[in-house]
C-alpha cells in the first residue's frame, strides 16, 4: 500500500524541490508547527535521506506570544523522531519598522540566514503553500503595480525554496492527519487585525463566493504566468538598456522611441536608479513624466525624480544627473 | 465660473478620447440612461460641436424589462436637448448563448455595429467606468489566465472607444446631478444572480474594507499595466514566430530555446492556432507540453492538440500537422 495521496503531494513537492542539490549537503527546513510547514518538515525527514542529503529544522520563537517558547521546545523535541537533525530554536525580538507583519518577517529572515551559515546549510524550505500564494497576490493587486508584483512569492530566492506553492492549505492539514501529527493553530492567523488575516478569513471567501469556486488555484496561476512575463520583459529591458546607452553618457532617444511602452519605462526606471533615485519613492507618475521627452517632446524643461535627480532631453538624449542645476 | 468639477472630468475625458477624429466626422454615444453613459451623452454633446464634430446617441431596448421600452424612448426624446441628433431606439432580441449576460452583450453590440454603418459614424463612445474596469479585472482574475486577460476592457477596439476607464461611477453620478439630469437605476445592477452584480455588490466591498480603499484604482491600474506588458509580450512574441519559421515548415528549436517561457509559450500558441487548433479550446496545459518538446527532450512521441492538430519534434524542427498519423 503506497503513502496517504496527501502525504505523497507534498512529498513529491519536496522532491521536485530539492532536484539539483549536491549529495550530503545539509537541507533545513524553517517550521512554525502549523500544519503547512510540519507536513512540510515530515515530508522532508522522510525524502531527505533517500536521495542522499542531510536534514535538519529550524523553529523561529517571536516571543511575541505566551506559550510559543513552549511550542518551540517541543517542536525541536519532535524534530530528531521525524528524521531532522540538528533542530534549533531561534530567538528573535521584533522590532516596529514597517509594521508588526514586516518587523517579524525582517527579524526571521536575519535569524534563519545566521543559522544557515552557522549550520552550512545549502537550503532553507518555506512552507508557504498555494494559499498563501493567493493571499499575497490578492495583497498585491491592491497596489497596483504590475505583473512584477503580481508575481507574488518566488519559489527561489538565494538559499530558500518554497516546494508548496503548488499545494493547498487543506492538503498540508490532510498530510499531517494521515501522519498523526498535531499541528499548532496560530491565533494570528484568525486575528482580524492582520491584513493577510482578513484577506483569509474575509476577502477570499467571499470572492470564492461571488466569481466561483478555484479562486485561490486561478490567482496563484497568475501568479506564476504574471512572473514569466515579468522575467521576459526584464530582460528584454536589459539589453534595450545597454543598446540605448551605448558608449556615451544618457538614453538614445532613437532607441526609446522604438521600444513598445512597457519596456521603455522599465529602461527609464533602470537608468532612473542608476543614477541615485531611490527604487521605493520612484513612482509610476515619476517614470510616465520622464517618458514624455521622448514620446510628446515639445522642449519641456527638466523633470526631477526624487533622490535629487534631474533628467534632460539633450541632442537626441536623456540626461540623467543628480543634482541637476 | 467653470462647470462643475465633475462634469469637467467627463468633459475632458471625451475630449481625449475624441482627439484626432476628423472634422465634420459623426460620434455616437451608447445610452442606458444610466447615470456613467448619461453624463458620458451630455459631455458629449457639450464637447462635439466645439472640436468640429456632430454627435448622436444610440439607445439599446433589450426588451427584457417591462417599461424598457418606454425608457428608450424617453432618452431619444431628452437627446436634442443634449445636442445629440440623430438619436435612435435599437431593439435587439436576446438568445441564450454562452448565458445571459454574453447574450445581451452579444445583441447589443450586433445592433451598435449596424446603427454605426448605417448612419456613417466614425466613432462610437461606451460608457464603462474605472469601477466597470475593476469589476471586469477581478473576474478575469477567477480565471487565472495571465496579463492579456488581466488587460480588462481596451480604451478603443475597432470604432468603440470608452472615454471614462479613468474616471469613478460616482463621478458619473456627480456630473448628472450637476447637470440636473435624471439617471435611470438598472435593478439589474442590483440583482444578485448576475455575477457582475455580485461582484459589484458583495466581492469589491469586502475588498475594500480588508484591503484598504482605492482598491478600485488600483485595479484599473493594474489593468493599464497589464495591457502594455501583454501588447509588448505580443510585438516579441511576433517577430519570433517569424524567426522560428524561417523558410520552412515547423519552428526550428534553436530558436525557440534560446526565447524565455513567457514568449515562447506565446510562439507555440501562435503556431497552434495557425495549424487548425480553436484558440478558445488550447489550454496552458497544451502549450506546456509542446513547449516540453523544447525544454526537457528526450524522444517523446507527438503531441496531441484541440482541433486534430499534432506536435512532433523532428531534426531540431517542431512540425505542427493536421490529422497527424
Amino acid at each position: 500500500m503506497g503513502p496517504d495521496p496527501a502525504v505523497a503531494d507534498v512529498r513529491r513537492a519536496v522532491r521536485g524541490a530539492l532536484a539539483g542539490v549536491e549529495a550530503g549537503a545539509l537541507v533545513l527546513v524553517a517550521c512554525s508547527g502549523g500544519a503547512d510547514s510540519l507536513a512540510l518538515a515530515a515530508c522532508l525527514g522522510f525524502v531527505a535521506p533517500r536521495l542522499g542529503l542531510r536534514a535538519g529544522l529550524l523553529t523561529v520563537d517571536h516571543g511575541l506570544q505566551a506559550g510559543s517558547g513552549d511550542r518551540a521546545r517541543e517542536l525541536v523535541q519532535l524534530a530528531p523522531t521525524l528524521g531532522l537533525d540538528p533542530a534549533e530554536v531561534l530567538s528573535v525580538s521584533v522590532g516596529r519598522d514597517g509594521g508588526p507583519e514586516a518587523a517579524a518577517r525582517d527579524a526571521r529572515y536575519k535569524a534563519l540566514d545566521a543559522a544557515a551559515e552557522r549550520l552550512g546549510a545549502a537550503v532553507v524550505l518555506l512552507g508557504h503553500t498555494l494559499n498563501d500564494q493567493a493571499e499575497t497576490v490578492l495583497m498585491r493587486l491592491a497596489r497596483g503595480s504590475g505583473s512584477r508584483s503580481l508575481a507574488g512569492m518566488p519559489e527561489r530566492f538565494g538559499r530558500y525554496r518554497r516546494p508548496l506553492l503548488g499545494v493547498s492549505r487543506t492538503r498540508t492539514e490532510q498530510a499531517c492527519e494521515a501522519l498523526g501529527l498535531a499541528p499548532w493553530k496560530d491565533p494570528h492567523n484568525a486575528d482580524q487585525a492582520y491584513t493577510r488575516a482578513r484577506v483569509r478569513g474575509e476577502a477570499l471567501p467571499v470572492l470564492e463566493r461571488t466569481l466561483g469556486p478555484g479562486i485561490a488555484e486561478a490567482l496563484a496561476r497568475t501568479a506564476r504566468l504574471c512572473r514569466d512575463d515579468a522575467d521576459a520583459l526584464d530582460d528584454w529591458a536589459d539589453s534595450a538598456y545597454a543598446e540605448a546607452r551605448g558608449l556615451g553618457a544618457g538614453l538614445d532617444v532613437g532607441v526609446l522611441e522604438g521600444l513598445p511602452g512597457a519596456v521603455r519605462r522599465r529602461v527609464i526606471q533602470r537608468a532612473a536608479v542608476d543614477a541615485g533615485a531611490p527604487a521605493s519613492a520612484l513612482a509610476a507618475v515619476h517614470i510616465e513624466e520622464v517618458e514624455r521627452l521622448v514620446t510628446q517632446w515639445h522642449g519641456q524643461r527638466a523633470v526631477d525624480l526624487p533622490g535629487g535627480v534631474g533628467v534632460v532631453r539633450r541632442y537626441g538624449t536623456l540626461i540623467f544627473a543628480s543634482n541637476l542645476s
